[in-house]
């Protein structure tokens, strides 16, 4: 017979999934109101952030209610303090979603600087890194939070190969800077989604092994010491 | 006679304010790092990230240990996982002080753009947050937590005015953008520290009235959706 706490387990996951596949929609609608400049749809956006608040909140409190009703111990118990912070991280991810819906209303209003080609670049490896990191917990896949947490790397070049050329805009003319200020900050935010993606990695890691490997590695970015330098 | 469990959290409490005590010292080094050109300093900053990042793993292990063997409930279970989330808080607030280090050492390498007027009164006003926010865990005080909070929205004006400012300055000199552009980084990253301030104080909140402020305020900056506009 299955244990009421094993029941509860299944549905906290079930639910953290369905968190997870709502912020991979608000990154997937962000990236096409940018590129097809559809501020209507980077308005919901916008929007549908309360939606996502709301699952973390409801997650939170379904994690205290097991803690004190069920008092686990051992793997159990790592496995709702976990799924507490992959809640956390994932809502900021949502909100990161939202600042770049705001920079792309903005942006929708003037004329468009420059094809985009490295944004979407950045937004597809950043879904893929939030669908896999999710993967990687289902799956109690250390291995898969490994690959994870190495593809952050590409996303801090393509942050910095971004910057180099937006500043060679702002150089040659200087009325693209407003525009170009704006999309360095949609690059960072990327870049700090991918962040958010190798937290929830190095959780999952964490969770399966018992060993912490955040704060080891010399090459994260944002909020890890390793933000991609601004070009010279 | 005091319980075990009284004893234990009293020493994680400890443990928590000696490591907030740390970030504070991190910001209060940075900013002379920036206004006193001391790149040295800077590297110090950075290197003692990693002394702060084995605070918050051994907070960590601590809860996990102290939820395991005393399976507490209601406000010492509460209190446990607050202390986890903010210590979580305190080590992104350190990554961010080295974020602004990296960035310190590579303007002081060129001549100084303007006077700091801003940057120095954005980082008082934020090492007031994370002291107070950390006065309101400690004194279990929602009132001062709430203050916190609303003082967030300075620190997003500052950074609009700042942008405001660099944008002026890149536009009348091209040769200032780099240095603007790594300016207008410290701004955002002070803005970042202001919320991971604002995000404790709400847990506060939330530890002492079991009421969830965050996710309520309109007026959050970055990672809350209302992250500072770029100035047209």
């Amino acid at each position: 017979m299955e244990r009421l706490l094993d029941t509860e387990l299944k549905k906290l996951k079930e639910k953290l999934l369905v968190m997870g596949g709502s912020v991979e929609s608000q990154l997937e609608d962000v990236l096409r109101a940018l590129t097809k400049r559809d501020s209507d749809l980077a308005i919901r956006v916008v929007e549908n952030d309360l939606r996502i608040n709301k699952f973390d909140v409801e997650i939170d409190e379904t994690c205290l209610k097991l803690l004190a009703l069920h008092q686990p111990t051992a793997g159990d118990l790592r496995f709702i303090t976990t799924a507490m912070k992959i809640s956390t991280e994932l809502e900021r991810m949502s909100d990161l979603a939202e600042n770049i819906a705001e920079r792309a209303i903005e942006l929708n209003k003037e004329p468009q600087l420059k094809p985009y080609i490295d944004i979407p670049r950045m937004a597809d490896w950043t879904i893929r890194m939030v669908k896999e990191c999710l993967d990687a917990f289902v799956e109690r896949d250390p291995a898969l939070a490994r690959k994870v947490c190495r593809d952050d790397d590409f996303i801090d070049d393509l942050t910095e190969q971004l910057f180099r050329e937006l500043v060679s805009f702002m150089l040659e003319d200087p009325r693209t800077i407003t525009r170009a200020i704006r999309l360095t900050f949609i690059g960072k935010y990327y870049e700090r989604i991918a962040d958010h993606a190798t937290n929830i990695a190095e959780l999952v890691v964490y969770m399966v092994e018992g060993k912490i490997i955040r704060h080891m590695s010399p090459e994260r970015s944002e909020e890890e010491g390793g933000a991609a330098a601004v070009p010279s």
